[in-house]
């Protein structure tokens, strides 16, 4: 195995630009700074973050990041090469994109015949002056020029004649002064030894000193896949979005390609790659979308191990069951609490609130013995972070409740009452020998009963406002027993520092959700002491 | 470019044993006969259901999986090689794998010398005795075996030391007779380029006719591409699971790799591509867990149109802004909806009881809109048979209630009673102008209602005691909005004769799971005239 050449490799984000093209993706003005901001902190290269010809709104925003300029990265907007037969300066997109005044601007134009010939209805050569002319007017005014060859790939593997058109378009780029030339594969579909035979042959063909960059789309599941393959056939530059947002199946995701660059290709990249989780965590926030447990790095289930022998083995060596070490890129293993992961498995996990239990201890052993019950029971603490640390506090007897709930009552009705609440709620708290009733309303028994005893509580701890749920799942255990079923209630809540998972289980849907409710808020109180 | 040369590639499916270690997985012995019942009727090869020796319960599957055949696929078990330092005959584990009495046994041992001295604490010739030994051993049992190479390219990629012995352990298989051998990435660290070599020199070394196999996972993202560039190497087996369940992030998602090798690799691989949406969403509903919209090929947004000028480009021509015609995987063009492959596909499942409708009938396209309002707002008939039989058959105007329900009450008390039961309803329905009232109790609100309404029923319709619940799954739709989330309940119900799945959705979990309720009584009182 020969050393490898190491390189440096430049990345451009395109979250704010081609992410926002996803589906449930909106961004406000704001949401688009404090993503910015949170990119250019982690120390991204690039940052497309618009396309001012197309959409008015993103000038607004370019106005704005002039003022809270990036640190680190270089802005950019994006934008078509010139319409056919005008000239480049009555090009209005080419005027807005001016406008938007960014160091950097990305320009794309058609490198496939068939979008030439029957989307823009132009000739051949038509389409090389476009290109031509629009880079060398971006030239003349100063910026640094990306070139993107849409459909580049879908026009190299058309036939020989649309695969030599296809390389001329990027000769016609670099030869007016673009900066990088990059390979778009728009409509995703690429394998990777596809992409690495035509990323190959367009670096041949461009001068030695010429960047060549990749963006990928991840209709075939494979955008990752592609980059790294682009990059091993002598790419240096690629495009994608933090978390994978984009159009149908999405961009390539810089959060699983920025790893394997560093930490397995051995290439240089700028990126906090030790902040990692952490800012595709805030992204997602921002963005108001749940991060995936499985997503590759930075999912929580990323370093999870479940099978009995798989968490022996990475207790015996790390390296024998993990490919990488999870604090690299600020996550970390997780070992699911289960029967099978034992008893090493629950001492890891038991460590962060009660560092100083043995493995041979009784109080462990009641710990294991009170998971096992409740495991039968159909629990599962696997998820439930929060359910189990104050179910092993209250084994350790190290827990006092904040609250206790004397009683509560619902009642639903059809047909429903004139505001569409058909649910009420009743309930009865004690906080200190001090009683506390509330009622509330609500869509459904459930959420009548949540919001009743919050506002019970909130009178006795005002810091319960701080938090909130974001995620409700109810699986049902024993579908034979039908609606008498035993089900399982996940509850994920959070408040401005972390989110925490809690766990009911009950043949009561009800009484299910109610348990994971409970141990949410008391959750909440014991952790801001 | 030059011809390709056209392989067969087989596929594995272990979405019932590898897919089983995803968190938030887990089946009953009945989920896992439906999974098996649906992966063999889409046509795939080989269908891992279990590991025996590790798991009492997958014996009582393989016991019940006998009388139930499948057609097509051959079923396999999943074991370990034997321990060190015993005979095979005395290893409990493989007497389990051969009590399984699949035709088929997938075989793991250990490829990497880090975990034969480190995790198994053995010799490098022990363990290539218990390879051999136990290939043979099942072998003259009249198996087909598949040997399963654990962490081969972690081996492979250790020292070259390292590299020698993990392809002594491939000899050693295929020299005791497997049938396949199998290149396991175990821990998913791989990248693509990586995948391609070894696999390259590993079937270099082999006999030409040994079928070389790989089984990815995805910890880098790049389980798909890595599967592919296997195949690109030389192999000619791919082992994932159909919707890319598994440990960690997941193992290799067959349903991203099946088109690829058939459409876009050209060779050949049995499975039916057509109902390949239909059976993703058929195992996610099992198993349940949503289909993300991006999924690549399968996912409702996997051929959407969101930018205006990518919508236009695909009406005048659907080849310049989609990689393939969706259709050929059974999905739809998002912005058309259910007007081309919907239509078709609508009035098949019509035809069972309005056989005289046309294609092109004002009634169908009623019934289209209907469709498209109700899956909107959360609805899914692809499970819900008779649910979509009562509403196709309210829009044709062929339907006529059996009873009306003019108002319910539920009540649910903490503490409960004496009797354990803390739910109380109370209905009113209308019968042909016969008004009857009835109260129940029951272990939370879902429950009392379902007796109540029974009892009412039943002094009209005595048939009803025939049916019973055998299924009640209840699904969160957007789990942000917490405990007032929309719900997608779903029951199954049966008597003497057939089963029959109704559905409900709500923001309210009461009244989603009374209108599956409702539905199901309706459908059986429509059934037996």
């Amino acid at each position: 195995m020969l050393a490898r050449r190491i390189k440096h490799i430049t990345l451009l984000d395109s979250t704010l630009r081609d992410g926002a093209q996803g589906e449930d993706i909106s961004f406000s003005v704001n949401d688009k700074l404090r993503i910015l901001e949170a990119l250019d902190s982690f120390g991204l290269d690039f940052i497309e973050a618009g396309n001012p010809g197309s959409n008015p709104k993103d000038l607004e925003f370019f106005r704005l990041a002039e003022v809270r300029k990036p640190n680190h990265a270089q802005l950019c907007a994006f934008g078509a090469t010139r319409r056919c037969n005008i000239a480049v300066e009555d090009d209005a997109s080419v005027q807005s994109l001016l406008a938007a005044n960014t160091p950097v601007v990305v320009l794309f134009g058609k490198s496939s015949l068939l979008h030439v010939t029957e989307i823009l209805k132009t000739t051949r050569e038509e389409n090389l002056r476009m290109i031509s002319e629009t880079v060398s007017f971006f030239k003349e005014h100063g910026k640094k020029v990306i070139f993107d060859a849409e459909h580049f790939f879908d026009g190299y593997y058309a036939s020989n004649d649309s695969a030599v058109y296809a390389l001329k378009t990027l000769e016609a780029a670099q030869e007016a002064g673009a900066d990088i030339v990059v390979l778009c594969d728009t409509n995703g579909g690429m394998l990777p030894y596809q992409v690495y035979e035509a990323t190959a042959e367009a670096i041949a063909m461009l001068p030695a000193d010429v960047p060549v960059g990749i963006h990928a789309h991840n209709d075939t599941g494979c955008a990752v896949a592609n980059s790294i393959m682009a990059l091993e056939a002598g790419a240096t530059h690629v495009q994608g979005t933090f978390i994978g947002f984009g159009e149908r199946c999405g961009n390539a995701d810089l959060s699983a390609i920025l790893p394997a660059v560093i930490l397995k290709m051995g290439h240089h990249c700028n990126g906090e790659l030790l902040r990692l989780s952490e800012t595709v965590n805030v992204v997602a926030e921002i963005a108001n979308v749940i991060v995936p447990n499985n997503k590759p790095y930075v999912g929580t289930s990323a370093f999870a191990h479940k099978a009995g022998m798989h968490a022996d083995g990475v207790l015996k060596n790390s390296v024998s069951f993990e490919h990488i070490d999870p604090s690299k890129v600020g996550n970390k293993r997780n070992f699911l609490v289960s029967e099978v992961s034992g008893r090493s498995g629950v001492l890891k996990r038991v460590h962060g609130f009660a560092p100083n239990l043995a493995k041979d201890s009784p109080e462990l052993t009641a710990i294991l013995e009170r998971l096992k019950a409740l495991e039968h029971a159909g629990y599962q603490f696997e998820a439930a972070d929060a359910s189990f640390e104050l179910m092993a506090k209250k084994v350790l007897g190290t827990y006092s409740p904040h609250f206790s709930v004397t009683f509560y009552k619902t009642m639903s009705e059809f047909p429903p009452g004139t505001d569409d609440l058909p649910s009420t709620a009743a309930i009865e708290i004690k906080v200190d020998g001090l009683t506390e009733i509330a009622a509330a309303k609500g869509r459904g028994p459930v959420h009548a009963l949540d919001n009743a005893l919050r506002k019970a509580l909130v009178v006795f701890y005002p810091q319960l406002n701080d938090m909130h749920l974001v995620d409700f799942k109810v699986r049902v255990l024993d579908q034979k027993a039908a609606t008498a079923a035993t089900v399982r209630v996940l509850i994920e809540s959070a408040d401005a520092q972390t989110n925490w998972t809690t766990i009911g289980v009950s043949d009561d849907i009800l009484e299910a959700s109610f348990i994971a409710l409970v141990d949410s808020l008391e959750y909440k109180l014991a952790k801001d002491g």
